[in-house]
């Protein structure tokens, strides 16, 4: 996974955002914030994870099924791919 | 926000949950891991993300707009409500 | 559904201008036209119908949960709300 | 679009599909309808509309970015895609 190691830092800067993310909601909830509050938050934090998947995404498009790869790994990304939307994009 | 309280310990199960699978993606990012099962992953934190968001709301409607809310507190939820879907509806 | 008459004029041409992509999708495909051109029409007619939901949404909640709804009427749309929200907010 | 045109009866049976709904939604707002069945039937819509869209980008991904297609012509398509999810996976 070549890009993920290209943009392996800027992509874990994400990651450890959403993880502050939830030790915030995890805190809002025992601390029994006010409740709207808590809907902000989660509200933020699947903008969040949207935006790392679009990331992730992008890069293994171009990267899996760009030119320079194999005519069989091309095949299995395809499939890959269009089995991920079949969840993803419901 | 009476219904966060009953519901406090199914609903921190569900941060929790999201909070492993941060950790399993970060993981998956720092050790290099195939990169569809990162985009797996992702997929499913999102859907996580999802039904918690759908959980709370649901508990915030019949706790915040119900018969019970007092005329004013009614009021201004329905503005917090109008304007949070004015983000998420996107 | 007294939001829906007041904005009557303003659904109506949203609704219309939906009708008018899916015309537009409709031709691009017996025509078949470039694919991709589908894709970004099919894309824009999605943000149209969501945009369309979310204003209905924010008239209805305004209206039908608003302080000048009868105990009965609030705890049935109360009801019918959450309940969209489980097939909506998949 | 080979894949378009494979398809083409399939997905215009689903195009008008959306349009007959749009027109019952077009009638609802017309009539007066119960607010609440508006809402439904546009839920309903904005699901067929996505369907619509995982279904031509399944045959798009498969066709224009696999085996048989030309490096330029690949190139393209990728750039096509990720700028496509840019808007769509917002």
């Amino acid at each position: 996974m070549a890009h993920t190691i290209a943009n392996k830092e800027k992509l874990l800067l994400r990651v450890r955002k959403i993880k502050g993310q939830m030790n915030g909601i995890e805190k809002a909830l025992e601390q029994e914030t006010d409740c709207f509050k808590v809907l902000q938050q989660i509200s933020a934090s699947r903008g969040a994870i949207q935006s790392l998947m679009r990331e992730v995404l992008d890069g293994h498009i171009k990267e899996h099924l760009g030119n320079h790869v194999s005519n069989e790994q091309r095949e299995k990304e395809i499939e890959n791919l269009t089995s991920l939307f079949k969840t993803y994009l419901k």
